[in-house]
């Protein structure tokens, strides 16, 4: 009767940076996940669906984070075992949208934040990061109550996660408009700890080459602001495609990352690529450069 | 081949309490679970389950307990990553009733603890806690031999969690007795911390409303004994019910807690609810008055 | 469309060894697996495979080791949760053989450590660890690429596992040669730790009995070496068979353990088996005797 739906993604890459030796790693973050809907008659659905996420290349739960202990302070953070890391909700959707209760992903990373980077921010040359500034805690919001929808082709995104003890709630925002070849949007994201990060992103499809640009602002709370710019292509190239972008963020006059990225993506099936990145950051000071070879299997 | 089940909920309310800031939390312990059998032939079965707790509202492994120091003794518990934190069995079933070895529910605890209070424990409103004085380590018994068995409608119960180096076994037996409108019942548990607790209770469903009514005597290794009791009633109104239910408990002639819960629980389907409940202690030091307002999804 | 099978046991065994109480506890290593296959054409396959282990006796995760300090160097180990910690792997699999990537037994464990004891490592009667020398790191192997084939009946299997920060990598190489009622086979494990372990291994079914020894010899990065030998045999006996072994291991001229072991395993179904083993090693300083009563359940 339960209509249970498994679904989730191995991948496995092997990595060369240029001052340590190869390692094996999960460059898109391999996951398990299970979702459902059931039909609630006049158009409405109740939804649910949690994911975990982990390290197939030692087996470790990729959401628990050990306890520490501050040096200086002596403080120490207890252990957190986040099993659902990738994200785990229930809601209810319709005509109107959908709504969320749980964690989920930020209304801005979702809606703006992610919509840029030619390599979704995962492996060797990954330039979300630089670019778009994505840093936690503006990925994923816990205690959060999201509204997403989308009115002929504007797409729009709110959430909120609650303080709970937090001097601050997490808000957080999204408006896209895709039609046809052109996507465009902008994010905000005003975070417990008082700072904020800003998106906005164009996408545009020519056929020949999917073209992105990206920006980000990020303000601590202290009020230093940190500017990223990110563009990027998507080139289909025989039975793949060849994915080259370049990143960079300053703050005031100082450049702290400067990065190009390039890659070729090759699908054994739909499910199945074989992909080969590299990055180079010339800002960096230590494994300035990289590359990648993955197996990325979906299922 | 194999017949595995998946089955589970998730379950999200948003909670305000009088004396603390809003927040999201699961008053049902959402869970997924694994369970399956074989027939074995001549009417037997092999069965097994096993069930994970989590919290949706920031993804959460509810069976893991970080390291604790006690300030005053210095000395260290160690974590526990309980992550079947609600049942982890193996058995066998028949004619005989059924045996069930690993982790699961004390005798009592599900036998006749769980009868009486009409919001199962959950919420707000919750009363078993109060009234069926329902503490760990009653409800769970580890390293168990459980067997369970209905006879022409009475319902035995047995179980045994073997000592492990603790002093004593943790036993526990429920007797119960339902028959059309009538359930009743009583149950024991004798625990390693060589304290007790009993339970009764009776339900009686008229149609226009299922009444109950139940008790509880805990007695702690020192001979302290607390009496617990509790009313309750739930009423079908409209698409759903209205819960509504009294409970106290007191330790000599001082009143712990006095506790009135209040509910309604509409149904989307038969898989998905929302529901309010509010509940009121008057004894309470903190957060005397609370309510809530939960989407349930069962899958 | 996702094609995912979910497998696994759940096994819980009541132990009794000669100087301590009963207990409950799992012989065979309850497990949850994940695992699916993609037909990429050509007779090529993308295939993963994820396995978690339990314990149903108190629901913890056997992959999670709590944080522990060492009381005379004052060094603290954070606590690792693996909870994958059967394997986690993806890879390709086609008429070369199958490549696997992530964490996984090494090619000596499943090609020949394994194979002589009639108990496979288990239960009360366990010889593999006597005989054999199983002993950890060697079992399993994270940050793996290992490879495996069979050609004509020649099983050859070759794991690396990188460095990544350690001195060494692990390295491991297996070869056996199955045909009617012989296999036979030898393999080697280089260790992390400058250590290694080979083992050799050979079984005949006679049918009336399938008889099994081998041979482990484990050195450390000192140069201690420890020489073992296990031989073996499983008897069909009316709807069930007896298994019987004996195994011990030396140190120069000491003998570290000397074991035998006996067992009935009966076949309730395909899936289900009730077993009894008990075991007697000489050598122990507690423990010396043991037996236990398994309900062993697959799906």
């Amino acid at each position: 009767q339960s209509s249970v739906t498994i679904y989730g993604k191995v991948d496995v890459g092997i990595r060369k940076m240029s001052d340590s030796s190869a390692d094996l790693y999960t460059p898109h973050g391999s996951r398990l996940g299970f979702r459902g809907e059931e039909d609630l008659g006049g158009g409405l659905k109740a939804k649910f669906q949690i994911e975990h996420r982990f390290r197939p290349d030692d087996g470790t739960d990729a959401g628990y984070t050990a306890a520490s202990t501050n040096p200086t302070t002596g403080v120490t953070t207890p252990a957190v075992a986040r099993f659902w890391n990738g994200l785990s909700t229930v809601g209810l959707a319709g005509g109107f949208g959908e709504l969320r209760l749980g964690r989920y992903y930020s209304a801005n990373f979702l809606g703006a934040n992610n919509k840029a980077d030619p390599f979704g921010g995962d492996g060797a040359a990954a330039l979300r990061g630089v670019g778009m500034l994505t840093t936690a805690p503006y990925i994923r919001t816990a205690n959060v109550i999201h509204y997403s929808g989308n009115f002929s082709g504007v797409n729009v995104a709110v959430s909120t996660g609650l303080k709970e003890g937090a001097a601050k709630a997490h808000n957080s925002i999204a408006v896209g408009y895709a039609n046809g070849p052109l996507d465009v949007g902008v994010g905000r994201d005003n975070g417990q700890d008082d700072g904020n990060l800003t998106n906005l992103y164009a996408t545009y499809d020519l056929g020949v080459a999917k073209l992105a640009v990206g920006m980000g602002r990020r303000s601590t709370a202290a009020g230093v602001d940190t500017d990223g710019l990110l563009v990027g292509a998507t080139i289909p190239a025989g039975p793949g495609r060849v994915l080259v972008g370049y990143a960079r963020n300053k703050t005031d006059d100082v450049t702290n990352a400067s990065k190009v990225g390039l890659g070729y993506f090759y699908p054994l099936s739909k499910r199945t690529t074989i992909e080969f990145t590299v990055g180079s950051d010339s800002k960096a000071t230590t494994n300035k450069r990289g590359y990648d070879l993955t197996l990325h299997h979906n299922f």
